[in-house]
């Protein structure tokens, strides 16, 4: 039996096929997202894997659908596997925002899901780190959560060598685009021009020639790359932390969704190879609408999914290997001793090492090179009830130690 | 808009309602289900959240089916959200067995999904704890997996005057009924009498005498108790670890589902208020059953929910509060001073601590009370680029510090 198409199953290391997914790298990632997220004051909140379908349409309108996992439950109800995590943050924010002071900073790490039309290799889920502050309109928050993106790459080892963040403002291509004469109801076709500019060229030119807008124009103010007096204090904000040389700002970013309403943003990685790495902005409007106008409050937030990163940190060789797991091998010769050998093992476990031994009786050699695959520091063997012999496998010392004081020898 | 009826939404500690749960408390239990399995030499796998129907039928029967959460996708396949990991697992392992050296030692957290008829609160879904041990019949392998259910549970405070271990044997079960007569063809009917008998004692005790048996002699096989030389050999090695306090033979304990082949197990709150805390056993047949007859590996495993562990760790007093997860106020009182002030939160989160700062200009007796409303331990206050003032809020002690040395105060 097979799994579905487009879903993964996640191993422990060393993988045993190129088809397969590390659970070891899944979770250092996530571990990595969650320590970063929480020195930044962000705190975790889930939500449920499916929704109501209505969630995602009223965010996204009646087409979103099309891209959906959804299905009718035995209760005829249309629900969907969640494709992202905004609309359910905007949902329990709105549900229960008054016991928490603003600015809230929440973060998630889920699991969302597409249906897409089937193409080779193309998943249909990934995992996805989404971190949002909501409550506050000044800048200092887009700044506040551009640096925890930064720092959240950074804690991976990537440099500002390796990525970027292309930073953006719907409100500058408003004002290009008011100043412009556009109409106020192209402006949606406007943007979708602009973040189509990079992708589909041609079309994007006829469309802006369309709508009045000549392509030397907008080239010549993405190149202009001036920025409003926003994004000149995110820049600020930034460079007080130390955190410039990440940063730059680049109209030609616009993000597609229609539901941004400001600054914008996407990490990208410097040779241009990947997708890119995150993505977000401001989206004020969101817990008004999902609230159905009971809530308003500002809100920006970004999403980081797990593919690209692993991607990336594969490429540039700063992934580590999982495959050691193991901090002790206890080994039984002679069987005889394995009760007091169970009792050291059960020792060690509670002082907090990782420890593996035969479960049943096995010759010293297949113990040893049992031992030596776990990638073990120390050996250990209960001599009697009052000695253990402890080895350390990198300097083959060895050292006899009272039975009680085993764990004290394993540095 | 809601979310859907016996789904959990998950908040960030203090809790706002008492509908919702707890994130923090989530992640505390996940956390202490990885120590612990890891310290076991235990590696973490996972699959997919949605599996093919068929997987879960072909254990279990059609019948099933009523409960799960299963649809059609739009590629016309029968899906279905998973009510159980084994399924998975035996298919993960069975796809790469030769890859791993046995036995193999996997761990999950998986969240399960079941689409039962709903009751007033009752959920229809939650996250498990899967251990499971592949790849060795001795019984060595059966009190090693105890021995982790029972370490797992002391890892949240959980004393032997909490909890215990109910062990039984299907096998035991097996030789009484085949000596008392019982023909093969109705033994899973038997075993199901033996599993309602605590529930529905009147009902149980007209199915034995159908097949054959007298209550009062099924009664004093239980209250005999005699462990097989299975059981007896496993409860030496528990004892061999200083663990018989938590483990009793109980034959009251056959577990309802029909994959199970050799000893079975549940963990029990002491005084009988909640449902079973886990359960698992042996099933030596299915990863032969889920792999075709391809691969023939005996395996057990347990299961652990995080709802009734939940309940308990409340009614023992024994689940941490959340409400304190920053480390750090930095305030800023002269906004001359804020750009120096970020640069000071930039250090102290890079130095690991959890700070959180008034984003924009805030009064001085605010942001003191958001900090103690954050249970910080530190506040800091850059005095200039050369100097930063360290107050300790419980003892309330101050010291002034070089601006590059202000980590190493904050103890």
């Amino acid at each position: 039996m097979e799994r579905l198409p487009g879903f993964r199953d996640f191993y422990p290391e060393p993988l045993p096929h190129p088809d397969v997914w590390s659970a070891d790298a899944r979770q250092y990632i996530f571990d990595q997202w969650r320590t970063v997220a929480r020195r930044y004051g962000f705190r975790e909140y889930d939500g449920p894997p499916v929704e109501p379908l209505e969630l995602f349409t009223t965010k996204s309108g009646e087409e979103i659908v099309g891209q959906l996992y959804n299905f009718k439950d035995k209760g005829d109800r249309e629900i969907s596997l969640r494709p992202e995590m905004t609309p359910t943050l905007a949902r329990m924010v709105a549900a229960h925002e008054r016991n928490y002071k603003k600015p809230v900073k929440w973060f998630a790490i889920p699991q969302l899901f597409r249906y897409e039309r089937q193409q080779k290799g193309r998943l249909r889920e990934h995992f996805q780190f989404n971190a949002d502050l909501i409550g506050e309109t000044d800048p200092a928050a887009d700044a506040e959560l551009i640096a925890l993106l930064i720092d959240t790459l950074r804690a991976f080892g990537l440099t500002s060598a390796d990525f970027v963040i292309r930073l953006s403002s719907r409100n500058a291509w408003q004002d290009f685009y008011k100043q412009g004469g556009g109409h106020a109801d192209h402006e949606y076709d406007f943007f979708q021009a602009i973040d189509k500019l990079e992708r589909t060229r041609e079309e994007s030119e006829k469309k802006l020639a369309e709508l009045g807008f000549s392509i030397d124009k907008v080239n010549q103010f993405i190149e202009d790359g001036h920025p409003t007096a926003e994004l000149a204090g995110i820049l600020q904000n930034l460079a007080a932390r130390g955190l410039q040389e990440f940063i730059k700002v680049d109209y030609k970013v616009i993000r597609g969704l229609a539901y941004y309403t400001g600054v914008v943003f996407e990490a990208f990685d410097r040779k241009g190879e990947f997708r890119a790495i995150a993505g977000g902005g401001r989206y004020n409007n969101l817990v008004k609408l999902i609230s159905g106008g009971k809530v308003d409050l500002p809100a920006l937030g970004f999403g980081m999914g797990d593919v690209v990163l692993l991607e990336l940190l594969k490429a540039r060789g700063l992934l580590p290997k999982f495959d050691s797991p193991m901090d002790v091998f206890v080994t039984i010769e002679d069987e005889s001793l394995r009760t007091i050998s169970l009792k050291l093992v059960q020792d060690l476990r509670a002082a907090g090492y990782a420890v593996d031994y035969p479960l049943v009786p096995t010759k010293g050699d297949k113990q040893f090179k049992r031992a030596q695959e776990l990638k073990v520091a120390h050996t250990v063997r209960a001599e009697s009830d009052a000695y253990v012999r402890i080895r350390n496998l990198k300097t083959r010392d060895e050292v006899v130690a009272g039975f009680a004081d085993a764990a004290n020898h394993l540095g």
